[in-house]
């Protein structure tokens, strides 16, 4: 059973799907009308109790999927954590995880836009696997980390390369509007007794642009939830990126930059497909 | 008129305040139960009438003070815009605004703690002026951006020095629990014809620790909401805090970190004080 964020009839709605039908949760399970609330009330079980005894009625073509979380009070997304990505920019190992942050208009979803926009032609892709926590608090311990952990998804962090060295803060070229795709779905942590085991897969157009598994990032997701603890308490629906594999577009000879109708796909074994396609942003005047 | 987020009794309202008393407004106008969502809504004017046939009948006393706005959607922060701030730190300026970003999760309020981290000791200030905007959406040109601000406030960037320094992304030094302090009041920016003209002082235990005019930013108002809104929308209760002076604790020889006890204070002239004491982070078992 696979939770996701979607849209009827543009109304906001959250649910469950087994991948032909969904159950429509919201306002369902203990009052909650975000995926976010559920997880705030602590109401998974519930949620797949009644999902179990409400067989989904709807189909996917009655349905547009949201960001995952939409409303996340925090994205944090991890810098050079795979070494073949560390090679590739040419930067050395850092003593502490790279973190950097995403605002939550950033998103966008699977089957959405993944919009390229009118200041830059740079438009990259990242894959990565995306943590949705618990409301975990602060200072969690690396043993205590995994059990905050809800679920898993694919995520997109799509990347406008020049406006990223504008600067040496990252942030401005990883927050243009509908960059960041976060989906399809939620896998369960308990459906998932190893994350270690997945692999990662980013294509374009097909083309296989990285691959890596899970087990190869350089600091892993308990000592990530710990550090990053530390400093600000987890709350629950909070996001946790954790970084791309060697591969992207801006390195490769000679580069490569998402163009309109271009169609990318982040892969997670046991997780999913999360697509996209690139439109050019409209300047409404 | 100077509009304030405050609690009483627990529960979160905002007002109007003229320095002696305040009117509470929640709920009162166009059904807005935040100052951002009466910005939002394009309240501003319908507040001021509602406030002056209501005068206010609540005393200091009674409220604590919140974060001006709890719960922005972005609130956006820029580096290095005084020279003196650029020389002390031996950077040079960059052709393009240095940003980085603050989760609301990391802000307190004008007589609430800032707090100092078990994590570290490097606690330092920043004491910046605060933009709060309107609902102006992308694309904004410099010629037309002022008249997206709603008003101005006083923020204290306080930032965590040894983990701003933990790898070249400032973000995680730069939001700690209770570290940004925003208030005491907004001031409308209708009531302050020219922000260059604004002065603005930092003091710790009384001492002068910086002091500057808001005509020397190096990137200028316009420019910075411009430069953003190729990226992101803004949206009603955005903040952008606009960058601090020289004179920062950390650069200073020897240097000086806040502590246990220490006041701080952010004095912007036509605007107010922003008040605060440091206390030790207590860590919950």
């Amino acid at each position: 059973m696979k939770f996701i964020s979607f849209s009827i009839d543009s109304e906001p709605c959250y649910g469950t799907t087994t991948g032909s039908t969904i159950t429509n949760l919201t306002n369902k399970v203990l009052g909650a009308k975000t995926l976010k609330e559920l997880i705030s009330r602590e109401g998974i079980s519930e949620a797949k109790k009644y999902a179990s005894k409400n067989p989904g009625n709807i189909n996917y073509s009655e349905i547009e999927f949201l960001p995952l979380i939409p409303d996340p009070g925090k994205i944090i997304c991890v810098g050079l954590n795979y070494h073949e990505h560390v090679v590739e920019t040419n930067r050395t190992i850092e003593e502490n995880p790279v973190i950097f942050h995403r605002f939550p208009d950033s998103q966008t979803a699977h089957l959405q836009s993944i919009q390229r926009p009118q200041a830059s032609t740079h438009l990259d892709y990242e894959g990565e696997l995306a943590v949705i926590m618990g409301d975990a608090g602060s200072h969690v311990k690396e043993k205590d980390a995994l059990k905050h952990i809800v679920g898993f998804s694919c995520y997109n962090d799509g990347s406008v390369r020049d406006w990223q060295q504008h600067t040496r803060q990252f942030g401005m070229g990883k927050n243009f509007q509908k960059t960041g795709s976060f989906g399809p779905h939620m896998v369960l942590a308990e459906d998932i007794p190893d994350y270690k085991a997945l692999s990662l897969e980013t294509r374009l157009n097909g083309r296989i642009m990285q691959s890596a598994k899970l087990s190869q990032l350089i600091f892993d997701i308990p000592l990530l939830i710990s550090y990053v603890s530390k400093a600000l308490p987890w709350r629950a629906g909070d996001v946790l990126v954790t970084g791309t594999p060697g591969g992207v577009g801006a390195k490769r000879k000679p580069p490569v930059f998402m163009r309109q109708g271009d169609k990318v796909e982040i892969e997670i074994s046991d997780i999913g497909i999360l697509s996209n396609q690139i439109n050019d942003e409209i300047i409404q005047h």
